[in-house]
């Protein structure tokens, strides 16, 4: 499968040079690679959000897209490097977890570790910055032609995140906040599956509030906290014109328990 | 008019994964398209910052860009969403203000009301990112060379914002700080028409302090407060070598006065 | 010498329209121009991190790539505009030191002062936004494929900045902190050279602690400080899981002491 664009996910930020050499390193290689930011806000060494967030947005890119994930506290150690094909898509990402909501549920993908230190950086290997070093040169050859198999040898088991705790009973159900975006809404690790169950939510409770489940939009909530089913089909609390994060002092991790309508006969 | 360059323009901030979702749309639909992001750093819903913005900015892009322009608290109201064709550029932002300051004062403008769903994301419309259901995957059929026409109807009428107030005697006016840089800068609705007027400009009153106008630069002004015409023509609070929101406690809303010379007969 | 790609480095940061209006500015003239940005984040108007940034950089991007470098406070003043190629790339930067650790140490580089206004916006130039007015236009059309002798004319002399004092005994050095990244590590104005030297050093002291020297991974002190050589070859004092800033307490100019093992004979 030939590479189509490179995307970039890190938790880098944007202050320093790094995401920067990156680009950089890509287009030294192969001039006439697309690249593009997913974003380098990954909260730093967060996994588990790089996860869910490429979980979300992977299927938003253009077919035979290959990710370039790096968030990798092991950085220099003796954790593996993955390069997988799944959907359409291929990823690079250390073997720490960050794939495991891409490729679990997924019978149907192909899994290799880099291990061909003859595509790594001219310069050599440093212990501290595989982004530059390991993962933007095998990118890069990747998108000019170089075939997977070259890459190292095919695996089959990869490091998996539990997912957060999350506890069901016929009415009741608990979820965490995973993740606080740049308007302040929590995004819970709770999935609606189909229609029907978002329909049956009546309100969670979270930081000791009571807050109603709606279908209704931000401006219907103005200045009221309100849970609802956000855009990636996840459990969101949000306030309409606000930061829920500020009226709650909630953060990643805090506790969220759903509540369910009693079942109808 | 065909489109040449794809410009974002949003309040989505740069930690979450929404404007590169933004890019990895449009690029699905239009590999080709061209994308450059003016800024995703508008504060959240303020239609005000993201309309001076864009009327600051748009003539210095290349002609027949199209804006994508998304400061939306309203997305998934009845608030519609507007084409614009203006001055060689178009525009497509929710029907909010945020065009107005690039419209207002001109009369040869086209409107058009974005009502084709059949445009819009193939995995249908979320009450909460129109930004990625709605202006990506119009924007990206635009720059495949969409006839407009297929957006929606023509229209006459949008919500116009109100210019902050601004009173005028003979040798004073107000105004308002309506924006603070990366540097600290405070930007001001005034807007200087010609040479002539800064030259009369003495002084400005800005919390509880008199500050000197002066046509010098920066540097000439190290550690000092000045006013100025800043590169955009606009009144211009600033410390030459710091912070002049630091040394004043200024923000968004903070009255200016401003004194002018006595009228030279 | 062509120009193969413009990378851009300010302090501009990404909350304003200002770098959004380079690429704008730089499309505008030359359409078929590649832009990378290397960063934006340099603290406001810090010309020697620029400085560092750039010596620490440059060489991962593409020959021939030409260096846009806007850390200017003093825009608007009689300070120069300096065109310089050396080691097969080019550069534009304000003469105030930005480009002293690329050209220093090499003897071969050439020169020109920016000189010629008929390349400069057609606008006109402001007092406060030469990136807009100068840098941007003149990047532009050197990526056009002007003959830089068009630009201005040969010089041989350039503001170069003192690197931060470091004392040697035979066992110990003094350095300092000059640039602290987004996951809190902290950078010195230490490079090691060559490998015998990294070996030699015990440890560090800074802020009051003695903190020893590792050739580890910041997995292997996880919750730990500990001082290294990092993948830019310079000193950089970390905490494997979390911030050495916040830690230590440390900023830019935080004095750092370093004790070399005793000589082996």
């Amino acid at each position: 499968m030939p590479v189509s664009h490179i995307i970039l996910l890190t938790d880098f930020g944007t202050k320093d040079p790094f995401c920067g050499i990156l680009h950089g390193i890509i287009k030294s290689i192969a001039p006439e690679a697309s690249i593009l930011d997913l974003t380098h806000g990954i909260e730093p060494r967060n996994i588990q959000e790089a996860a869910f967030v490429l979980e979300d947005s992977f299927a938003y890119f253009p077919p035979q897209s290959l990710f370039v994930c790096v968030v990798d506290p092991g950085v220099g150690s003796n954790r593996a490097i993955l390069w997988a094909e799944c959907s359409g898509y291929t990823f690079l990402a250390p073997d720490n977890g960050l794939l495991s909501y891409v490729l679990q549920d997924r019978s149907n993908y192909k899994l290799r570790k880099v291990t061909n230190a003859g595509l790594y950086h001219s310069r050599g290997v440093s212990k501290t910055f595989h982004g530059r070093d390991i993962f933007a040169p095998v990118a890069a050859r990747l998108a000019q032609g170089l075939d997977p198999e070259k890459i190292g040898p095919e695996i089959r088991n990869f490091v998996s995140l539990k997912l957060p705790k999350r506890r069901n009973s016929e009415n009741l159900a608990e979820t965490v906040v995973i993740g606080i975006d740049h308007f302040g809404n929590l995004l819970t690790n709770y999935r609606f599956e189909g229609k029907q169950k978002a329909d049956r939510v009546r309100a969670v409770e979270i930081c000791g509030q009571i807050i109603a489940f709606s279908s209704g939009t931000y401006a219907d909530h103005s200045g009221q906290l309100f849970a609802h089913c956000n855009s990636f089909n996840r459990l969101e609390i949000s306030e309409g014109s606000g930061s829920a994060r500020a009226r709650l002092g909630a953060k990643p991790g805090t506790h969220v328990r759903i509540e369910y309508e009693e079942k109808q006969i």
